[in-house]
């Protein structure tokens, strides 16, 4: 069950085609958080950006709805910087080494209890995977090692974001990711949403929603996938 | 340095397109390995495969060269036969679930034995990334969490399989396969060979040879990638 003091934004990408950096989602995180003020988490580094870097790119994108942004990394006592932030957005980029750095840090049961206690999340990509139960559905390269593949949990199932359609005309015999999936399913009994980019999810009250332009590919070990257009997602479909 | 007496085959995709399961490949493996026997590792399991049916297939393709096929599975005492092979071939799949498996059936330091005292190691996909330092650089999705990343370390670098290039026209934010290398150079010091499809390793006396119909693409940290067209690659590319 999904706590129903939990609130979430789990979106699949910070951009997409044509759009400039959280530019088509930037209304939806402005109208989400109910406030003016959020803390941006840096680790997933996309590319290795700098914490800085990223932060400021967050900064510029938000401050055009009136958000201010501190990146967690500025802050010398992290715990406390999330007990009192109003805002979360956890950003994408390599999810082992966000995930990695955050049970380093010690921060991944702050992390629980802040949004079990009302907080607003947001995540993009990798910061979308660890709102699920494990990051075993990621697409990432496994950069560093995680002590753990668990994640933060929110959700009783898992994220696949980028969802990628495969492509008929394709030669290349590397996995599609639909074919990832059902090899995961071969281990894990999770139910896994693939979020295709300009889709996400808005959890709030218990209630899972799918809002954005297109579908979500939902995959239940041993059943051919579904395809969700949109609206509130039945706790039937993503339950085992 | 590559141990003189390791004799591998690294190849980057057991099926091209256009050909069968091993067809492009097999003469090559059966010149290659001098014998007329293999031991089969079918532990990555290709979308969930079973090791039988996985072993079958490799029966099928390899019997049309005169090669006998055993799975390592079917062996009672695992290590002995790794132990009296003439030759391993370890298939492709999920390299997350093939590298857990030999860490919890302990056959690392057994595969590790043999191959510097000149047993053949054949790897595609899956089975040529553990050739390299660690799987770092896999394309596989963490199905399962294995107890380390580090590989069979034969070769002083890493394996990027099915090497793709960017696709100029893509309109997806997913990363691309340089990004995610690129990343990995963000934490980690050691060269990625990214072996396209078609394209193998051929290493012997200590010397890595690269063969097959297309370049490979090395990724240095710090550098600008490099194309190798074919032949010889000379020890100061791929050495730290």
């Amino acid at each position: 069950m999904i706590n129903p003091n939990d609130r979430l934004l789990v979106i699949s990408t910070s951009t997409i085609h044509g759009f400039s950096f959280l530019e088509y989602i930037k209304d939806e995180i402005k109208e989400f958080i109910q406030s003016d003020e959020i803390i941006f988490v840096p680790y997933a580094r996309p590319s290795g950006i700098s914490y800085d870097d990223y932060t400021q790119n967050v900064k510029d994108a938000l401050q055009t709805v009136g958000i201010s942004v501190k990146g967690l990394h500025t802050f010398e006592n992290k715990k406390e910087a999330i007990l009192h932030a109003k805002a979360i957005f956890i950003g994408g980029g390599n999810t082992f080494l966000l995930l990695k750095t955050l049970y380093e840090l010690g921060l991944i049961e702050e992390l629980r209890s802040v949004v079990h206690n009302g907080t607003p999340y947001i995540g993009t990509s990798a910061g979308s995977n660890l709102t699920g139960l494990t990051i075993g559905t990621t697409n990432d390269m496994p950069i560093v090692y995680p002590p753990s593949f668990d994640a933060l949990q929110f959700l009783p199932f898992n994220i696949n974001p980028h969802y990628l359609d495969p492509d008929p005309n394709s030669t290349h015999k590397g996995e599609t990711r639909e074919t990832r999936i059902n090899e995961f399913h071969k281990f894990n009994h999770q139910v896994v949403v693939g979020l295709r980019e300009g889709s996400w999810l808005r959890v709030e009250n218990g209630v899972v929603e799918l809002k954005g332009k297109l579908s979500a590919r939902i995959f239940r070990q041993n059943e051919q996938p579904i395809e969700f257009e949109s609206g509130i997602l039945e706790e039937k479909v993503y339950r085992i």
